[in-house]
């Protein structure tokens, strides 16, 4: 079933959802999901709404300028409009370790993900053979301080020239520069090994050890200008004792990390997560 | 601030969200809660929605009738209205044990519950003293199964005129009757000390232990004629070792139950459950 | 059964698991419960042992003697003995929120935990009512920053006049000082309701709003001189959504503190925690 | 480091501790794990101990015999001991479903796991190209309910030629013979995708969805020939709502289901399980 997505922010007042719900209806469109919210502390409404295009009055192409004319304008709408029929693009950004990676490219082979990948980013050579078991393109840029600045416009290059929708920072061990930051805003989802705010920045395991915690986590959020410190997607914990060393909470940890990025991922794919200043709404 | 709630599901058809949400906003009713899902398998429609009485134009008691002639009857609605400044009558039964009654009363005590606890019912004296602690009438009826035909009539007599709205079962070692049962329609809530429907009946703790299972659960359903098979409300799992008991089991299990009965109590003071079929629609 | 229980750690080395189970064994003990862990980092052995007293050769109250004396002193040991037919004696100081309070009284009550509350103290008078309930004397200094350094001795002296074995603070809203910290060295458990280390301090709960957290968390610990720093003895987190606002993780979080708090005390009570460093050993 | 394990069971008797570490003390064997742990109701007594061979005085070959001589025979003990040069060697069946396969050979392929997996074996030819990517030999058995008699033979041929130690069933949808289960006692690890003991047999997720339970489950367990009814090795749960078609069911039971299988087959190749009568001891 071909059908269209939007996500919309405005401020909130009343009868909202009746027309956004009658501009559907009215014009032979057939919701098949819709959920919203109101951030009464904010006084914002959001929503997601999804409906069959089969019998739609407005072209799929036309569908954007009507509804900033007819909606969008008059309420001080933010919205964007996605289309199942048409797959998002998505970069892999890795650096030495394969587990998210792996997670990834297994859900992306057998068809759970509808998504494309058309190119993986590495800043090593380590993990190129995992790539080529999948068959995705493997592009290195040994990216380090000095030739950031350098370097990193040749990514953006390749990015763009791959379409790619919105990138996803698996284990990737260089900080993003504010460039690709802008270019890609609330569109680069990282894979934090702890439970943010707790231990954020380098070696979260060791301080979690070291600080005698009794559960480790792991963040997936979007990246912004402060380290660690974007909207945040999706966490979860996993209990651990005074027997586990630096090591076991590594590899306790990979699980916890490969599973919240890829649900992460599954959301963004799906087109359920709206940013809203520091924070996320995810449908669900 | 003073709302009016409705619960309500019909078969599912294009417009019904914007129909509903119109009738509260032309009124003059503020919606501060709307959540609603389409069950897409039963083509059913479930909706909740909470609205400000403060301007609301049609008086509360007058809002049924409007209700019932103007939507309910057009759409084959089942429908509940209730309001916020009318607290729900809950009846506790116990029997010997008393951590889900201590959760309880505690919450009641301390103002976290907008509900009225009339009186609590058992077929044992043994927990008279904790009813007394909180001052709650404490009424005994030694049921067993030959003379249950003979005292649960009495004990309907009082629940009705204590007017009471629902039923918790908070570890009552007695199995209620049909004539109960019909009087309160998915109106008892039971906790059952396994994760249903694993362990059905008696001693769950001694069949998980004798499975040999890592976890063990908690469920709270409303009460039907089928023993622990009514409509779950709310689960819970921890997560046990071989090293454990089955007297571990049974203090383990303790705080699944008593939070697990305690969450499905606040959703039913919240008016937050639909019963459809054997199931539940739970609202957040 | 009449137990006595040993808590330990000392330099590893081979032979002590053997050693010291024959000091057991040889003098007629009978080991009902034996765990024990090395730290491989600090190269530091710890052991929980209990065993009967029925048949020991060794009188109970010569048994430190004669441990100090065969095997401590050798080993550069540091242990503790307790004795399972002499309660330990614990006083809770709560300041207004009764949600911690009630969930220990009512283990106490029904007899859960083997533990003697002969008082309660608070800066308040709000919950008397609470302690009155249970039959539980309580007392109220009305400490504040200006008052601290002349009341708390009076505090103390109570503590000492009921031979205070340890403390749990139960949502008590005042800072311990450094005296009274040293009185009862890794003998004050509090609970503070975040998962630590994030959100250290006052108002975790409106931090992980602002933060946008997934998941709310709350943590029991020793009290030290560093704040919400000291070892961690028991966390566990919930999951919570956009739609929560700082007053549902308050009240989200009350669950957690209650079962997380009680959980720490009930450890504490069975001579299953040793702390070492900044960190703790839970036996289970 | 290289080292031995031995996993043991006798009936429970003072001094047992003292007596099989004194073995290893004694012949210059460092010990770096030990758990030991007594069913007090079927007075067994169980442990697991790994020591370093590195100046051990028996050697390796020798260990055996010598630990038979010595004490199996003496305390009516059963043992095995395993060597840490000697990688245990695994097959894993599938058919159709690949998620489970591609957790293992990530794990496997990225070092996470010491174990050889010489081949996969599978009644259909649908995974051929996962193997293919990790270069593991993919044997296709047609395998139905009328050829099974003919062709398990030859599947045992094919496994015992390739020395394999333990069996993984990676969602195999095929009933495993009682002529392999005793060829492979306790050997065959099996995921079932529910919380057993809920849900036994086919489609779990589809009667999951029909009992409206808030939780759904995982269960990895050796296989006995009662269908899914072995000894447990890791169960966990994951939350559903009223919102979650059974295709979300499926979908959100995956990741459960590779990881609990993962986590079994991790113990498995790490020897930390002991399957006694129809349950298990888990070591960690």
């Amino acid at each position: 079933m071909n059908t269209a997505i939007i996500l919309l922010s405005c401020p909130d007042k009343p009868g909202l959802i009746a027309e956004l719900t009658n501009f559907i209806t009215y014009n032979n469109g057939n919701i098949v999901y819709l959920d919203q919210y109101v951030d009464h502390t904010e006084e914002v409404f959001f929503m997601r709404m999804e409906w069959s295009l089969d019998k739609f009055l407005i072209a799929p192409e036309k569908i954007e300028e009507y509804f900033e004319t007819l909606y969008a304008q008059k309420h001080q709408m933010q919205f964007k409009i996605y289309f199942t029929d048409r797959k998002p693009r998505m970069a892999i950004f890795v650096s030495k370790m394969s587990h998210c990676l792996y997670d990834m490219l297994a859900r992306y082979t057998s068809g759970e993900w509808a998504v494309d990948i058309p190119l993986i980013v590495s800043n090593h050579e380590d993990l190129r053979p995992a790539a080529e078991r999948f068959g995705i393109p493997y592009h290195v840029f040994p990216i380090n301080k000095e030739n950031k600045a350098e370097l990193e416009p040749q990514e953006l290059k390749i990015l763009k020239d791959n379409n790619i929708d919105f990138i996803v920072l698996a284990r990737y061990m260089q900080i993003i520069s504010e460039d690709m930051i802008k270019a890609y805003p609330n569109k680069i989802i990282n894979i934090h090994h702890s439970f943010l705010p707790a231990f954020v920045g380098a070696k979260p395991y060791h301080a979690a050890y070291a600080r005698g915690v009794k559960l480790i986590g792991a963040t997936s959020h979007y990246v912004t200008a402060d380290l660690d410190a974007g909207p945040i997607i999706e966490q979860d914990v996993t209990r651990i004792t005074h027997k586990d060393t630096v090591e076991d909470l590594v590899t306790k940890g990979k699980d916890l990390e490969k599973i919240v990025l890829s649900h992460a991922v599954q959301k963004q794919i799906e087109h359920k997560i709206l940013a809203f200043k520091n924070k996320t709404i995810i449908f669900n």
